[in-house]
């Protein structure tokens, strides 16, 4: 983790639990060289911790603000309400609704108070959603966002190479 | 509306569009004859608003909270992290997804944080459960419930009555 | 269980498979010292029993009720159709649909008879809104939920605090 | 309404506002001159009254039970609790959830209590199911239903006929 | 299996793979000793065999139809098609939409065609339903499910008075 | 209609009232003067009609059938059972649960009997899916299918001009 | 609308019918003083166009991309696929699913292409986002951002203000 | 594979995960002896690959196109932006929400561009379906799907034989 540098984006969520899904936030940031901060705050069971992180992370330094949780997953949402910046929320599955909890309680916010929400469980494409917004004044970024997608781009060709030339049954077997 | 006596019941709502849904929360109190308050406050745009209103709730005499919200509604679960009064959520139906946003996201709390909800657009039960909870320790609101059940057993003994007697035609031409 | 007192809460569910869920709600009340009992009734397959405990569950003591039941859940409702005690309902989840079948036969209930629902096999929450009913007139409870509070805020920010220190890597590895 | 003959089949709503959907039900019986007798009871309201009618509705001379619900539809359910006699469900159309609550809590019952669930709103498909039940020991029936298949197929035959006689541009003018 | 008597129900599924969970509305018929007939036959891939099937149960003595299928559960109303006897449909839960599809596609008939639907994979209901149908017209089996229903209470009360007297703890260890 | 010409498509609905949304189909055809028959026929109500005309259909000069229907829509499916004619399939919205059982009882057949679904009320898509079919044997067709698609493009572009030149405010008052 | 700055938003939808739910992105970049441009294109329809524009967006000088489409809402996901910059996806109210279809097709992306979703029909928030994205390197939007929340805030103030005032018959009856 | 024949039907998928379910289209193809390519291409990580592709797919000898992808399954609707072929899509389940993104994604397309669906992960019968679309103008075909049906009707009247001859219980145990 880059922590020499301040971080610029914090990366929250309402349980430990979540860490397995949320983690791959970090990982991204980290490829991208972003310094990020990961923590545990619940909008819940923590609710001044929260807002009082959200009313001063932008005093703190913070550029974007990504928060992962399941169910009646109020945590996005309520650290929206105590900032102005960004706040990519991460509909995290839980055990019952296939995920529908999460996402509807992440995504349906009133108007105001907009949370930029990604998939069910998709921790990676936060952190990237993150990298594309601080990128808007980091032309570094926007570089490395280039290779990003042109790396994306030769895996997908080359897992595509190897298909087609080996044909399916091979490729199954591998 | 009994505004002499100190209101125990607090009906909130995170915008005045759910007034038209809400305000049967409050016709049954006033049936019930027990004072409340009912405001607007916003989970997104009144936070804090919201958490100082639910963190002196109980100082100010409230006993009962009843909070309805649409979409993405946190305001329940944002003012049941900041009391220990039992706050009771009702889901206000939205223009998308049929009500299963506020559904969820009002019910499908994490735990050590209940929020006691009942159906999509449900206020006048949400009445009810709050004069329910106060009758625990108010055996004349015990009285009433039993009167009030009575009168609701007889009120569809009387249309019961009225259908089998007249027959559905005629019934349903009145 | 604390046997000796008078129960004053029942936790009563459809079915013995429904146990591994409920038994939260009795670990809860054990953790407040409320007296509680817990038995199996089925709304379809011991309707007498059900509707009898329901309609002598006031005269008997009891303050508060917490039913679960899976699939086309009916328990809850019909035990709040006789009784003016506040009902608490419990969702479980079953084998089909998510959850919402559960879900929506407990919540969705007519005018005039409400069920206070919690999420999908949340037990536990049932039990901590009993006991949020029952310290409406209890203050020892009122200030037993309140350190149940910090402790719950005291555990997030251990935890939080131990993620921060050793970041996410090592912390997943523990 | 052919109420000099005793009723075999009881229809019975959980409220009067169920009456324009459950009308249905009587108008088929009454096409098969089958008599019937036409309620409103209540799971929740007037739960009693429900399970003792269900309870001697064998006694009563019934034969089928019709119930129709909304929302967290208890009705038919209650009903087969208390009776050996097939209950026919009619998940009835509520304001949220697309009539998937009025379904669900109508048909996912438990093992060991059936109810015989039609479609949402469906109560013309109730009274038919009820006389295909009576047809199995009335040869009369029999022919009637076998009668009523045959007009049905004719009146789309004829509707077809029409339409490719004269092209939907016509037929759709008319 | 009774196979000396005429089968009077038929258990028909679209697939030997839904025998597993179809297989419990054979288990039903025979504690009732109602002979019965269980096959395999597909709406889609032997419709003739379907429809022929269906077309002459009546006269080749069945009295009640049970018809599983998962998925676009089609066999159900097919085989109602076809004939004026009752058709019990049991929607098997397949591997997407958590039931959702097979469910709809079995109860949403249009209007004239009714299929009595039971839950999600409720085939041992299933069986019960066909009892009931044919005890309009048996004394014996009358009798046989009012012993049924004193079993089914017998069980739960059993259950709950070993765990209302060892307590839950002692109950789920064993 | 083009009805001197033997029609190559049939478009096929389970009732007349799906005659509003399944004209769009034979628009479409119109369009790209393919020839086509439009009717009514049940799979519930006319299921010899439905069977005898799928079994027909390709000695009768059909080269695609196109079937709607709403609820439980088995019409696509049962035709598509007696064929080995590509089958799409309009799953029509009925009034409760949103199009979705109209859907699924569409689009989930078994393995061996697929039905080429386009999304709820999309007729005019089924019509251009059956012409793109045509167009595999046809080049006038590939042709004309390839203008019909400049045409789409300049009609979005010339509708961009106008709101880039107006802006959206002179844009929505014409 | 500022057209005489270069834009640095693009709002882009997938139909002129979506324009009555899109223009309200443009009012509220109207209300912050940021240059966007409006227009249509389809990622079906007009894909080169869609492809093209959001290839060359960066180049041509904006900075954030939102786009609105309704039913399989690819339009977002596709403009993401071909440009570094951040896309808002507004998922537009169709006319079956209750909008699931088009909040499902926005917001659940790949790996490696987030799509920044907001709520169904959400086009103010989806604005607003955009401004707090350029904020992040824009000081005076910041400050435009803070006074927007207190303005948000004392507009709710004022409406609770006058509710508990005047009581809600009579807030109710203006 | 039947490699030396010029490919005429295209499978392709958005990541090498959907292979596992993709390939079933594949031995269906070789089942009839329909020359096939089968590859990986995303709408998103490779869109131009996607759209040349698409765009030369007619020029290159294809005359169907089967595309599998899940959650925002944007693959088949993208290419069928790009060329007059008819498109197979197959939504491919992915982990939350129970396959309803990936169907709702690929089939509910806008006017003018129809992706032929089938169900979840029925990439069978996507197969099958582009059997039948060849074979209209390659009476080979149609042979060897009136042979298959009969295959397949086959195995279900054997497996039945069986069945109706050992009885569930020998079947079962096997």
């Amino acid at each position: 983790m880059p922590e020499e540098k301040k971080p610029i984006v914090a990366i929250i969520m309402g349980s430990d639990s979540d860490l397995k899904v949320m983690k791959e936030a970090a990982v991204v940031l980290e490829e991208f060289d972003v310094p990020y901060m990961l923590t545990v705050m619940s909008a819940h069971r923590t609710p001044e911790r929260a807002t009082q992180f959200a009313g001063n992370a932008s005093a703190n330094g913070f550029k974007v603000i990504i928060a992962g949780a399941g169910g009646a997953a109020h945590l996005a949402g309520v650290v929206a309400a105590h900032t102005t910046l960004p706040v990519i929320g991460v509909p995290v599955l839980a055990k019952s609704l296939g995920g529908a909890d999460s996402l509807y309680s992440t995504v349906q916010m009133p108007p105001g108070i907009p949370v930029a929400t990604v998939g069910v469980d998709a921790a990676r494409n936060a952190g990237l959603l993150a990298v594309q917004m601080l990128a808007l004044s980091d032309p570094t970024l926007t570089q490395k966002l280039s290779d990003f997608k042109k790396k994306l781009k030769k895996s997908v060709e080359e897992k595509a190479s190897t298909l087609e030339k080996d044909g399916w049954k091979k490729y199954l077997k591998e």
